[in-house]
């Protein structure tokens, strides 16, 4: 999970997907990007995070959170549709929620994804 | 097609597929953002340019490039892995590649891209 190139087609995976379930949670075509911070917080909650070797900032953990979903879709373990519809009935904001309080919300529901998904990873070896 | 929050999808949705075709090409994973610049000369090598509306900046046709693709994607007339599939079959380019000619050749995919899905787009209206 430390390849780069992964991590960078996870962001843009991950900011897609994010886009389209705000966009249709809150009924207004929205670009956003995910914060470093936002899914670090979901990956940290996650008991895989402990398998994926010492990490210290938001930066490399948000990465780690990328790379792995970037790694699901690529091996066609996920869809981006399953990936928007887990996200949306997950995030729960309106067009009024502030930044803040969207960020919390944006994390929870990653972490709702990140438990989704963790079960398809391959077991760490022994 | 002047819809900001569209382009801003279609931007994402465009650095997905383009990382991933040209990964898939040169066989190594990298994530990569698509200029305006490309995406600019794509479009206004299509007859559609003329439909859209005056712009004279390749800021507003690269927007005008993402918020159509954002269209067809959204509305189920397209999906990530066709345009994946369309520009990787256009792509022509290797590990060795200046960033110079990469730049041609991805216009020229994503010129191959916007021929294929034109027909899909809605009929100006007389």
């Amino acid at each position: 999970m430390n390849d780069t190139g992964l991590a960078q087609i996870g962001d843009t995976l991950v900011n897609l997907c994010y886009s389209v379930a705000k966009s249709l949670t809150i009924g207004k075509m929205v670009g956003e990007k995910v914060r470093d911070s936002v899914l670090a917080k979901a990956i940290r909650s996650n008991p895989i995070y402990g398998q994926i070797g010492r990490r210290t900032d938001a930066g490399a953990a948000g990465d780690a959170y990328e790379a792995i979903m970037a790694y699901l879709w690529l091996t066609g373990q996920t869809t981006i549709e399953e990936i928007i519809t887990i996200l949306r009935g997950n995030l729960v904001i309106d067009d009024r929620t502030s930044r803040k309080r969207e960020a919390e919300a944006a994390a929870l529901a990653f972490q709702k994804l990140l438990e989704t998904m963790a079960s398809r990873l391959p077991k760490e070896s022994q």
